[in-house]
């Protein structure tokens, strides 16, 4: 019953095979291999348009490259203030760019608030020397409480950055379970929305190591710049084939929406499991694989005793996420000791 | 007969067969797993010394996060003039350290001269507010050439800091190659001779993807600091395991000294060969697994029809690479085509 | 009748004798002249305490300058979400600290709430490789609202911090303007409460271009790194005497209280004569040379047809600065004008 | 007998009396002010072009932001080995660029030998993802050992960039100097010898402290650019009215000029006065007011025991500097003790 972090579950076994089959002979190096551009044609395909791609051993990692081709040094980029990037990420996003700045905007349930949105912009003038500009909006989906935004939610707020030489970036690192839940198509969810960059994460649902940033049609022009900072940044790793193997695989015959299904439904289950006890509140809609729960003492710890690994989050609720090796076994075992 | 470069080459089956071993349950991430303490444990013993480390998926991020915890942004790098780290890592160490600066010095071989050495320390001074100080002083074993430093070369280079708050990195990308060739201990060409980091690379000789910076106990105490910046870079992937079982797999039973050993009988099979031809000067010593060779036309052309490929090198030279995986046959049909 | 800025007035005459005496002869560079060492003695009296200082040309630089010795780039650095550190440096302090993080907090009038600073710092762990830890805490006296933090407002902020190794940095771009309205001495305001390094402006108080970052004994260590980045960021001036001579004029029998003195008249009485109007609402104490207050429509074009220049700030509020060589005949023409 | 540096003279009494007339009044800040409009409009006519300019504090701020707006963090920029930017400004352009590559090239007497700009521009590639390319090429005219590039040698090196998007940055901190000996126009040493932009150096001729960055057609769209460079960097100074003065006045009247010639005059006389003693062997041709020279022990110590004050450079050599206020009995004396 381990439920403390998606990036703790083990990879699909049809991603090591994968690598396995990747290993059979000598490839070129840096992302020229043919897995590589079999998994840009995939994406072309699954996001229904033309794209540029690199992969990254990391969320943070490709988070940053993402940033730093559309912020400048002197820029500065909204993000909802629980951010991935503002709160966990150790300032790579600051490294990455070179000192851009972060402005960190509230929401409820991790998402943000258009009001705040539109006092932000209105504060920040264009064109004024002594001011960074808003150069990038980021967008977690899932976000950081595990709630979704809805392919409407991030139209609306990408809109809010017209007229403005700015751009919109998503972090996808559970993408996949925001798609599922959502039940709309990637291509809605992303560029129809507004969407300019996508880091869409595949570790946290099955792979062994394996983030691809995705720049759609609106910012392909910055894909030299992006190669070279993947380089310049020591993300240009030799063996390439290897994390594009993975990619190829968790892509094939839907394996990656199938994967974030299990983890989604586990999580709903345990959802609906805690909304039917006392003592232990859900926070936030269970958009994907994260439920956060406020537990009573006594609660926290019958879970504990049977044995349910979770961790506390810094504003005292309890985290559980699921994974899509979660088994309906467990959650009814974490709930039958309530 | 891929000649092209190590990195072309697949990884040993044993490091795929030990990242499938380490996917059967959940471990925890970001380098808190038991194989990571497995490998440190291996290190040590090793290296018959007391090291930190940290695992990265590129020799340019390792390169570049051990120098980047040795010199400050406003400190300088000694480097021979065609290291790695100075022509092929696109300004990584730049990157890293905040604009530190990288001084290249001349020498024979690609292993940095003595008296350039003592030249350039001569000329920079110390405490002087306008001048960056010397404070690391990086070598590469083996050399962009593929010759190695002998443990007294080492020493002698890294005895030339003495009395600066100065460190000694070395880029061991091929360090094993080097090992083998010198038939010295891995503490004898490392810690004994004055080196404080060695990024020890994996990747050209087996891994997937793996390389770790190991600091010494004369630079121990920045281990944290080296944390923060693997993880600020992005390079603290998640599953860290899957890097460890590789690193595990191929200390094992000597596994990446044969396979090096391998490498380097190749090339120096491939090197006596060349030797007895008019129109293939070998350019350089062959300590590893590289061959630089001057070739006539007729013989470049001789064996680019046997199907033999190579790069170019700035300077005119042909280079051969081996790996782990060259046939005794690849090296007879190549030679057998002059 | 100019309220745009103190930075628009003219610099008050004994400084330009002073740069015209200090002129006569030959002077060693970069601050090793003997003007500097008597500014450095004033200082050490006027603080009553030992202290280590450079000069710069800008408060944005000054400010920089200190927070860079401060904070490190993976580290974080708390103010006020409308300091002008945050808001009007272009993302200096994020270019000197190679991308330290500004985490803005609230606070009516400018100064950071306590609650906000409590809630902050506990959701910010030390120790956690994921987050950019405090380093530093920056407070603005005068504040961006032109209020003033008494010593014990100062203390209970600084002390917040105990235990962490972090500092705390005064923004003093109108110390002295806060200074005597407070009727403290300059160390209860700074090191006695807890201040380790002030950035002590006279540009905006009768100097033609001169800021003090000072050091407190606390961070004295940081001296060498000071100078290293004052150099490294082109802010060693060359004839740093001519920086020297103004600050040292204008130290001098108290000049620089004096100028501060008439500047807060002036503007205490301009806002003693808004309060006496309907239409015009100072919107926070005047606790130096800065009033903003809400202008009815009339309120405003009457003033302007009158001749004041003045700002219209992002908070709908209009700001009127006074400076040292404000009139008392001006603020009687503004107010006759409503 | 100061021969130090020019940077140790004294500033001349016009720009002095030219502080003290900018300061009758308000007026704005930050460069919007009408002497910032005078001296752009006097820069016009002088170089006979159209152009943009900031001023900065110190030759390394100048030089640094010139090159920031030429060279992305991941570009390479050419200079001669011994440049003030490679040696002498603590790393302040790879601060300013975010961690762009100096490449030092040799050449006799401080000027970059072609065949070596050549070797340098052939081994290093565009368009390859690994190599940091060239993205600007800086002479100093005058050089580090006080020679002076033509303008037919500055159109060859800049020549040799045609073809790449690479630009040419002057570091002029003695350009007076320079141009007084070679004779030619401002524009014949600038633009239209392939200069980009060109760092106009005020300070050692006789200013209190004041450079220009200079922008020419070539590059004047990266206008904007540099000024919030110059910014973030704290190098926009608020009352810049007083930098203004300062060139407006120096560029008066042709002072600019006088000034140089009186130094140059004076440096000439000195060498010409080594040139017929043993045991002074002046090194380097003498283009501006720079002279070094070998002195043996014993004419050192005479020259010393004279009062003469120089400082003892890397080389061996001695260096000496002449500036506007050098008098002919300063160098009559200095030869006399010979």
């Amino acid at each position: 019953m381990n439920f403390l972090s998606d990036t703790t579950a083990p990879a699909h076994p049809a991603l090591i095979d994968a690598i396995a089959a990747a290993n059979r002979d000598f490839a070129p190096s840096y992302g020229a291999d043919p897995l590589t551009a079999k998994v840009e044609a995939r994406l072309k395909a699954i996001f229904e348009t033309d794209l540029k791609l690199v992969f990254a051993v990391s969320g943070t990692a490709s988070n940053s490259l993402a940033l730093s081709v559309l912020c400048p040094p002197h820029g500065a980029i909204l993000c909802h203030d629980e951010a991935h990037i503002h709160r966990d990420e150790r300032g790579a996003p600051e490294f990455f760019t070179g000192g851009g700045k972060l402005i960190p905007l509230k929401g409820d349930h991790a998402k943000i608030d258009l009001d705040e949105l539109d006092r932000a912009l209105g504060e920040i003038p264009e064109g004024f020397v002594h001011t960074s500009p808003v150069r990038a909006l980021s967008l977690s989906n899932l976000s950081e409480s595990g709630t979704a935004y809805a392919p409407g939610e991030v139209a609306e707020r990408a809109g809010r950055l017209k007229g403005r030489p700015a751009f919109v970036h998503m972090d996808g690192a559970r993408f996949a379970n925001a798609l599922v839940t959502l039940g709309c198509s990637p291509a809605e969810l992303t560029w129809k929305a507004g969407i300019d960059t996508l880091c869409f994460g595949a570790t946290k649902n099955g792979a062994l190591g394996a983030e691809a940033v995705i720049l759609f049609p609106s910012v392909m022009d910055r894909f030299e710049e992006l190669q070279i900072r993947q380089k310049r940044a020591g993300h240009m790793a030799p063996k390439m084939r290897f994390m594009a193997a993975q990619f190829d695989a968790w892509l094939s015959d839907d394996l990656w929406l199938a994967l974030a299904g299990t983890a989604n439904a586990r999580a709903r289950a345990l959802a609906n499991g805690f909304a039917s006890k006392e003592g232990a509140e859900v926070l936030h809609p269970v958009d994907g694989n994260e439920i956060f729960v406020r537990l009573s003492e006594p609660r926290a710890a019958q879970l504990r005793e049977a044995g349910a690994q979770f961790y506390q989050w810094p504003d005292g609720s309890a985290r559980f996420v699921t994974s899509w090796c979660t088994t309906e076994t467990e959650i009814s075992d974490a709930l039958a000791a309530l």
